[in-house]
């Protein structure tokens, strides 16, 4: 099989529900209009999926490891490798990496503020370069503004270990002095509280800073870590499935995850993650990505921001832009694609953050069985012929659908 | 629980399908005028299970191991103990085996002819025996005819590996010489390469292949070996399930297979293995078995032939072919049999090849749950009782369904 179909993963985020109150006990997917997404059910096969493993309640992050085929349980060890490469730092396998704040301390390092008045761009990308390039004994140290207050951190050595606690004290005390919490960590954890130490050091006095105060806001004296993480030794995604591959996503972390994999990551313009983010020219991107990559992974966030916010009727409102999305995908996409529909997780509106439901899935191509699910939600796809399966059997499963797959024996 | 039920494992090769097109998007099992499959289904538990794993091609060689019981991804290394077994050469645990053919080679060991002028028995037999009893070391090199131009090579010895190139280039090119693919594989190598040096020594000249000379047929100068598998160490299934075992099968792989796991290979007359199998003679042999046996594994190949020539008319005859089968075992089976109907792996008829679908399966026996499926298709089955299991499951689950299972604590 030397050319195979291609393959089109929607990941819809948080996208799956619970029995909600208000709604008469019904999903927001099922009292939702969505003509095309039903589409798709009717036409492909369905199922339920465990992200991670039946009742673990997934982040964004280890739920898009798992459906690109890697244990989570193995590859991940904390956000901020994922975080850093979602500002375009991608560090080699045992690097590790943090997120972190720029944060006001007082001259006995009590935290003041833990965003420091809110700093952002340019001011953030000027301190961060004032830390940028730092060693640290032999431990080199990268640093790069992210979005807002936010920043990463990068240290890269030998013998780093991602088992270290966190120097933000995520309230107003006093900061943390980070601590090993495995065995040959505590190189870490000293350079960690080092590199604090000099960050306080190098910020407190830099020019940024005195003209916030001149300006009376408050300085960005220190950068806090939390998050650490390693960099996993992994096979990169077009090697290991030997297809070309692009991730399509408006979220940082998940283009960090996608770029982390391997995958090229596309940001058209106007795809935020946020509300206002335009579905269709993203979709349309990916469509467009589709006719000259093997995979396109496309990541749509807004389902989850509304399920965080909480109110049922807006995520039913955003199930009915999602719609469409599946629209322009049924209408343009390439003939013989494999299209698969899911969420990364549930996000149940009256719970506000992720839970741990399996999610609805749908995978549509030309000659997939038809098993008369004839609606796109919890409880249709949970009667289809897919049945229940795991995040990691996805890949193995769409790699078969897009007749891509190695024969085991003869 | 003294007595436990009697087991019937109907393995209908190939069997699951896709939508096709050109049958309305049906599979060739929704077509097919089926009524005894479906009184099974009716009358039993259904669902779908994934033979190796979700999305992986099943061989028929690793399909049925993992039915049986033996994980595939630790006994099979390769296809060569499986087919020498196929012909009655069943090595000890550590023994390596090849598949082989009798070729043509001129005298710088550039392949004429993959096939030696597609010779067969008894030229086959008579240089066969040639070859048979050579030592190479202290290694001890048996060799047996198979069907046509094939043979098996069996390497006995201490410290020998399966983890060696083939020497066959599967192409009109020269001789391969086997590499060593693993660590201390470079002994099992040197010996194949010394192997087919002096295969050639001894076949050039043979009486045999000075006949086929005068005849005008290409000589048989040279053995290739390819595939090479290490006979694994395992408990045989008549100790391992306390129940004595017989395997029924036309195909020569799946005999090996029942005989390296330890079944009674039973060779009804008639019964080919290919589409003029006298199916119904098969299945009367299959259930006189079951009168002494404990346990009755019947393979029937046709299914997956048709599935390769990609003629869904040709298949949905099979299918209806298959119900006579399944008329005979449903009027004829000895009071209280458990019956599992499955296929191996599915064979598509518009991909001509394996593929990594679940397949239906119906277990049934009279005290089976009616679970409301009425007919044994892919889709049906798929909403059955017995949800989506893997291959390894079903060995326990049978020995339950026959109240043969050891309880696990009190």
């Amino acid at each position: 099989m030397e050319h195979g179909k291609k393959i089109l993963m929607i990941v819809m985020d948080g996208l799956g529900d619970r029995a909600v109150k208000s709604l008469d006990y019904r999903t927001p997917l099922q009292c939702a209009r969505k003509p095309n997404l039903d589409w798709f059910a009717s036409n492909g096969t369905s199922g339920i999926m465990d992200v991670i493993a039946p009742g673990i309640r997934p982040g964004s992050d280890t739920s898009h490891l798992a459906l690109l085929g890697y244990d989570p349980y193995k590859v991940y060890t904390g956000r901020g490798p994922f975080e850093a490469a979602g500002v375009g730092l991608v560090g080699k396998a045992g690097d590790v990496a943090f997120r972190c704040n720029f944060a006001t301390v007082d001259s006995r390092f009590n935290v003041l503020d833990r965003r420091a008045g809110r700093i952002k761009e340019p001011d953030t990308t000027e301190l961060a370069k004032a830390l940028d390039g730092m060693n640290i004994g032999d431990i080199k140290v990268v640093v790069r503004e992210a979005t807002e207050h936010r920043a990463v951190l990068m240290l890269q050595g030998r013998d780093l270990s991602p088992r270290v606690s966190d120097a933000d004290p995520h309230a107003l005390t006093t900061v943390q002095t980070s601590r090993p919490l495995g065995p040959d960590a505590a190189r870490t954890s000293e350079a960690v509280n080092e590199f604090v130490r000099r960050s306080y050091e190098v910020l407190n006095d830099h020019p940024v800073n005195e003209r916030r105060a001149s300006e009376g806001l408050l300085p960005a004296n220190i950068l806090l870590p939390r998050g650490a993480g390693v960099f996993p030794d992994i096979q990169p995604f077009p090697e290991r499935y030997e297809m070309s591959a692009s991730g399509v996503a408006g979220v940082s972390l998940i283009r960090g995850i996608c770029r982390v994999c391997g995958l090229e990551v596309i940001e058209p313009p106007g795809c935020t993650g946020g509300m206002d983010t335009d579905m269709e020219a993203k979709t349309c991107a990916a469509l467009k990505e589709l006719d000259r990559k093997d995979f396109v992974l496309m990541n749509v966030k807004a389902s989850d921001v509304t399920s965080h916010d909480g109110d049922p009727s807006r995520k039913i409102e955003t199930i009915e832009r999602l719609d469409g999305m599946a629209r322009i995908i049924r209408k343009d996409m390439p003939e013989g694609t494999v299209v698969a529909l899911m969420a990364d997780h549930c996000t149940p509106v009256e719970l506000g953050d992720h839970s741990g439901d399996p999610v609805p899935l749908t995978i549509y191509t030309e000659n997939s069985i038809k098993d008369g699910t004839m609606s796109y939600d919890e409880v249709s796809c949970a009667r289809g012929a897919l049945g229940r399966i795991r995040g990691m059997d996805l890949m193995p499963i769409l790699l078969d659908k897009a007749d891509r797959a190695e024969k085991f024996g003869a």
